[in-house]
């Protein structure tokens, strides 16, 4: 059951990673067009949550799966392994 | 079993990873520009998802694929495993 | 044959990692242009999807091979595995 | 147990140095707006503290993990394992 | 058989990976050059075409071989494999 | 227990380089803010030790955790292991 | 002979990823250099086939070998294999 | 034991890397602000010993654990081992 | 004998992914000198095969040694290999 | 006592590259302000060995324990190890 | 007899990655510097020649070691060996 | 014994690595202020030498004590070993 | 004796692309001084040769090394090894 | 002996790719500084001169002491190993 954890640290890990410094990337570009032009801040947060659910939709995914493979693993019921 | 969890660690990880840092390039362009011609909002927009649509198109084949392995694996009905 | 699945998850993986990366480049220099001269959107959407054609074109047989051996491997009747 | 540890660190090293990385990137955006419009400082903190949830969300979660994969290990309950 | 799998997911994971990038680079600079001058679109894009046929050039033989290191191993016939 | 050594260390490592460049980012634009508006020296000082406690956390928790792993290790209870 | 597979791979997976990046750089300065100067484009194409000759050579000989050892493996007429 | 020396040497290594990289990055900033404005060396000095302590907190943890480590294992009390 | 053919592979692998890269380097340059002064083209055509004869030297060197080890081993002659 | 030599290079190592490259950074910055205002040069050498100082505290640590592994084991009191 | 020929594949190979890419850095300089002054190409060629001279050098030697270690190797008549 | 060498060589060549370039940078750095303002040189000069000190000072330990684990081990009046 | 060759390929390997590159930067700023100002080429010149002297001489004692290991092995005549 | 050989390769390996690229970067700046201003040539070259000395002593010390272990190994007469 070791490989398990390691595949759920990877999945989780590998989607931190990606999200923490893509959001750093795109929060920087959103507090850059907000500080330029204030009159827009309130349309461009929500174009930046229309963006930010596309960046998220597969490392939630990844979540969703460790979690799973580690609460209630499909692969016990199959082969017992 | 074990090498099916982290192929399926590996193609959402990977997945994750470059959908997160490929959104926040393609959000922060989407941004600026919204910032810049407010009027153009909505037409960038919809040319925003069109990209996203491309952008997503494999990583989604890859949680499939992920999800297929981790709960039919057809593997198990050819040759036991 | 688990070797199988961990080549299907490269392929794919390498494959959704190129294409996200890819397509925000392609797609943000499209937002750019398209920001910059709202008149042009419709040609240089069409010249974008035939690049993205070219672009998802090796990507996208990497994953129908993928998918080929996950549910038709070969060598099952060629060597029995 | 040993490889419990091991993902344990994986998850919450990668995160951390994600979130050190993207914080620093997001501050260092957010102090360069606030010095020079000042008093817009306000609305940018709020709209930075957004991008923030997003941001932590994901590594946030893999610590949460790696406190359950310690303290109360639910594979512990299902195969003795 | 496995070293045939794997090398075939390196043959075309590398490749996918190059002509990804390489086309976003390529069509970048398209979609930049229409931009700025429409009306040279159509010699442009003919252009861009016998550079693309270079490009894929290689990467589409990766491909055949793989395909056929797959579907007509030649090394069956030969030595037993 | 010479895995929880080498995790440890793992966890602290990572969080002080990310730190140590982080802080450095982030307080490179701090100085430079200051230098060039020292009227808003205060400010900025706040806001930056707002953002040091978001940049800090993770990293913080990643400490602790390593030292609860070291002094009181929650699998010895367990499994004696 | 599972040598010789990771071979042709290797031989040809990396002059894809070579002349893929190197056709995608020198492509676009030839699209630059036609959309800036359109009356040269015959010139230009003249010459970029004359360097893309060069680019190739290389490769191409890394192909016909690859093809060479996986049809036409001159060390089983020597030594067996 | 050994594992304990190089987890040490680890631990003392990174943030060894990481301070002296951050403290340069810092400390040219600060340099640089007070060569332009001598008459804030004082404010920034100040400032930069606030971003100091920040800096080198986690390094600093790093290395007392690294000395606990060593001078004072408290897993030979533990378990012997 | 199957190191010789990882050896050619390595040979003429890195040989292609240099040449490539340094062609599209090379030639870029002489795509823009030509298109920027279209008179000193055939004298510009001329200096770049002299580069390139200098810029070939080594890796066709090694593409002859490679078919040399693989068609003429001279150390079957030797010591039988 | 072979790993306590290798710690001890991975140690000093580490620092001595850090250091080099660090001081390296802070150097040039030095001279830089030096030479563009010649009338502070000595309050930034002052500030710049305040840098120094903090520079090189954690690499001097790490000498330090490198020093003590190799001339004064702590672990051959304890377990003969 | 194995490492002789992994060490030549080594030799050659980074020295024809090496010369490949460093002859296209020196000869794009000497195309821009010529498209510049055509009136200097026939100084710049010879001073080139020169810098060829002394790029080659290393290489080259490395190119006959390797030569010699294939065709006339010493340590034959040495220890058998 | 062995492993001492490989330690030692560790020791100094990652010094020399670290210095070599660090002095280069920082050299480049003296030599570019001198050219600029050559009546400022000796002053410059004077700064740079303690600068220098402070880089190599770190290196130089690495050397002497590769020097001592050479020529003078201490480990051999201890164990032995 | 097979470390020995391992070792020369090493030693001429990394000389071999060090040169190569360090060459290329120089005498690339050798020719665009030339370029610039060709009434200073021979001065130019002669400064280039001595830094070429300081640049080779590492290098060109690696590869006297390298002779001498593979020629007149010094270990042959003390240990037979 | 054969951890000698491969220390030496390593120790004048680093140290001859370190000089190579920093003489190169420091060579550049001064014949830019010398094609700028030639009546500063001969200051510039003295000044160089001393960079050079401190940029070479760690790489030197490490060639000395690699031909002291080839030539006249210390271990030799300690413990015959």
């Amino acid at each position: 059951m070791s490989f398990t954890v390691i595949a759920a640290g990877l999945l989780i890990g590998l989607g931190a990673l990606g999200t923490a410094i893509g959001f750093a990337l795109l929060g920087g570009k959103f507090l850059e067009g907000s500080a330029r032009q204030p009159e827009l801040t309130g349309m461009l947060q929500t174009k930046m949550f229309i963006v930010a659910g596309l960046l998220d939709a597969i490392p939630i995914i990844g979540v969703a799966i460790a979690l799973l493979l580690i609460f209630a693993n499909p692969f016990i019921g199959q082969l017992g392994g």
